[in-house]
């Protein structure tokens, strides 16, 4: 305890005979877990930190509930705990835009550290909070909104502030990932696996926010935002969930050596190739197949991943458990640790950074490569009507394979990179052909060298 | 550059007048990168700092040499560079013990702060080089050292520093990696791949700091003594490296569904199972068989991973390139945008954290399960009598494979975990059965749960 005596002298305020306060917003299975690890390891992170760090107030819900802990750490007063004078520090874990956006407004204006998991939040109004945070000295840290434990948004924001970002995929929503992990695995329905994760509390009992990529999008548009130094919101996604991806989706997938995964992508788009070109940024949210062999194919089950692209770094590829009480909690942790410290040593974390501001490409005027399935009439001349269909919409075709079926026949179609509006006119045209008896499914294709 | 303005308005020190000067210590492959960076990208670090990040100097041994630099920008005067005015950061990039040593302690006796990518100076020396920066508040950044481009320091050091962090398992050297992973490949034996790697640029002239397991144990040394908040130094890792693995090691290795790879092993040991149990520290080098399924399995060539398990953040995966010029420019951009950041705003960079003070197991109390090849005569009761001697010595079997051969037959143990000590005493009695001709390897194997 010496240094840490040492370090109360020298820094004034904080020391063993004046902790640093926390108050935890929301204790659900975040909250429940911090809380938790504050109370069983304040050795370990008083030793961290350099002074002790106390936990001053919780806010809950319904005070009725039995949480194992002293009743006047519990409150619903959650404007109260968060302006009290001896809390340094919030630790926001209700989730939702509001009450969560003016309590950390508050807690912020008033120059306490903010430490969230709120993606949602973060997506929307990272600029109005970061204003804040800048305006009274005190630190934002989100580690936890993206990829629960695994450490993405540090090493994006300090390790990576060297180097030119030019690409971030992200496996970064685990109830989807463990749906389509689950639906290649057993070749079961999207509705029967669905249930089954509802069941095992992989989903929630309204499931939205994931299947349809909410949660992603919101996740993107932070890593865009710290990827590229612009500010993304989640209106600038391009969004598509996985409720239409079917059984035999993930059975097409298979026949080419592929899988499918809903993939969060945020990419650098240059315009024309000197150096110098216009840049934009895309940010976009969908289902796609990739090929067995990319590193984020053997990514099953609820685990998250996040591949990296950057000039200088070359590819680096964050692997680990992007959701979960106590992986969350990690994150949560770390970033409580740091604010700590900067209040002890008078340190600050990286505020926002916007300063490329660069525009957002449309969807529109995004490339990538498209897996077409036709279900065709078994005669001469199709594959020639179908192909003549995608050269007059300038989608040039990577490769055809024709498949023998008991209705007909069935012609898989991998495009090379075509912009998302010539291939809808292309699929729009390819329904009206004679031969062709339906468009059966349409699916992206990502992480592939053409 | 509004926002440059105001911040030096308030900083006082630095700004658009007064930028921070940066010397750079050696131009090999990362020096040259780094001198790169920081010239072509000067408006984008600018933006990421807050204020102009400036090149004062490089020091050279050869001043002849056309580096595409100003003349007046290089120096073959180490010493008088560190210590000018207008150097506030110091980047030492020249390798080895002396003089870097030395001048690292200058320039942080003098406030400057200072990046390393020298592992085997961190692995004897940080104690007192963190010393020094202790004492007169600069920052020491080394996210370079361990590992190239991947973010691995950061995230340990910050963070999981909420966290308790069991076990750090990696493939931390680029040319054993690709030696290994080639004869794998190729079934060739590892002098010819060794040639081969050479003459690539994967090996240098002398191989031994890579081959004999030299490097990877410093960055072991490092790993470990972040992680467990332990002083851990090069003189406390068992090492051994893989000049010794034969092709018949990764046939056999492929055999059982396995492959071979040099690995780093930083794991807290807990004696007793019980809560509170005696913990110490155990830190190794060694190549080991893991199966094909473990996630290191899949890392090839020259590229690194490490595999983190802490307590609440569950198993943590991180992978990219290990080595290179621009790779580990990445890393060493990435500490210098933070460390001029806290030169501008005031904050600094997390201390040594050596408080847990845990003691080092020996390499001899530390159980690992092994993977013992026997030639023996092809007769009966030859098993009894291995059995025999395994059991004698305390050693219990997991699995045996007998195989027909050639000449007599061979006999593939599998262990459960064992002593070092009692597995060594059993391999010098098998040694002396009359039905054992030799005992042809034995490799130990990770990654399996028993």
């Amino acid at each position: 305890m010496t240094e840490v005596a040492n370090n109360a002298a020298r820094n004034g305020v904080w020391g063993t005979d004046h902790p640093i306060g926390v108050a935890v917003l929301g204790m659900g299975t975040v909250g429940t877990e911090v809380v938790r690890i504050l109370r069983d390891h304040a050795d370990d992170i008083c030793n961290r930190v350099g002074a002790p760090v106390v936990l001053r107030g919780v806010s809950v819900r319904d005070l009725g509930k039995d949480r194992g802990l002293p009743a006047e750490l519990l409150t619903t007063d959650s404007e109260a705990l968060v302006t009290r004078d001896d809390v340094d520090i919030v630790v926001e874990l209700m989730g939702g835009i509001d009450p969560a956006r003016a309590l950390i407004k508050q807690a912020l204006d008033a120059g306490k550290s903010v430490i969230t998991a709120n993606k949602a939040l973060l997506a929307d109004y990272t600029g109005e909070l970061a204003a804040a945070a800048e305006n009274s000295r005190a630190d934002l840290y989100f580690e936890a909104a993206v990829a629960g434990a695994i450490p993405v948004m540090r090493p994006l924001i300090q390790s990576l502030s060297g180097d030119r970002v030019n690409r971030v995929v992200g496996i970064v929503n685990g109830t989807t990932n463990f749906i389509l992990s689950a639906m290649a695995e057993t070749g079961a329905d999207y509705h029967d696996v669905l249930a089954e994760a509802t069941r095992l509390g992989y989903a929630e009992a309204d499931p939205t926010a994931d299947v349809e990529g909410y949660d992603a999008a919101a996740k993107a548009a932070i890593l865009a935002s710290v990827a590229f130094h612009t500010r993304v919101t989640s209106a600038d996604v391009y969004r598509e969930g996985i409720s239409k991806i079917t059984a035999e989706d993930l059975e097409t997938a298979a026949a080419v050596g592929c899988t499918v995964k809903l993939l969060a992508i945020c990419e650098r788009v240059v315009e024309g190739p000197e150096e110098g070109g216009k840049e934009s940024v895309s940010v976009r949210v969908y289902p796609a197949l990739i090929p067995r062999k990319h590193p984020l194919a053997a990514v099953n089950e609820a685990f998250n991943a996040v591949v990296v692209e950057a000039e200088n770094a070359g590819r680096l590829m964050f692997y680990g458990q992007g959701a979960g009480g106590a992986p969350t909690a990690s994150a949560v942790m770390g970033d409580l640790v740091m604010a700590a410290r900067n209040k002890f040593f008078g340190g600050r974390a990286p505020g926002e950074s916007v300063y490329a501001e660069l525009p957002i490409a449309p969807i529109g005027d995004t490339p990538t490569r498209y897996h077409v399935n036709l279900q065709v009439a078994d005669r001469t001349g199709v594959l020639e009507a179908v192909a003549g269909e995608f050269a007059k919409h300038g989608v040039s075709i990577s490769t055809v394979r024709q498949e023998g079926h008991d209705e007909g026949a069935r012609l898989v179609v991998v495009t090379h990179h075509a912009q998302e509006s010539a291939l809808a006119d292309t699929v729009a045209a390819l329904a009206e052909l004679d031969s062709v008896t339906s468009v059966t499914s349409v699916l992206r294709l990502e992480g592939t060298e053409e």
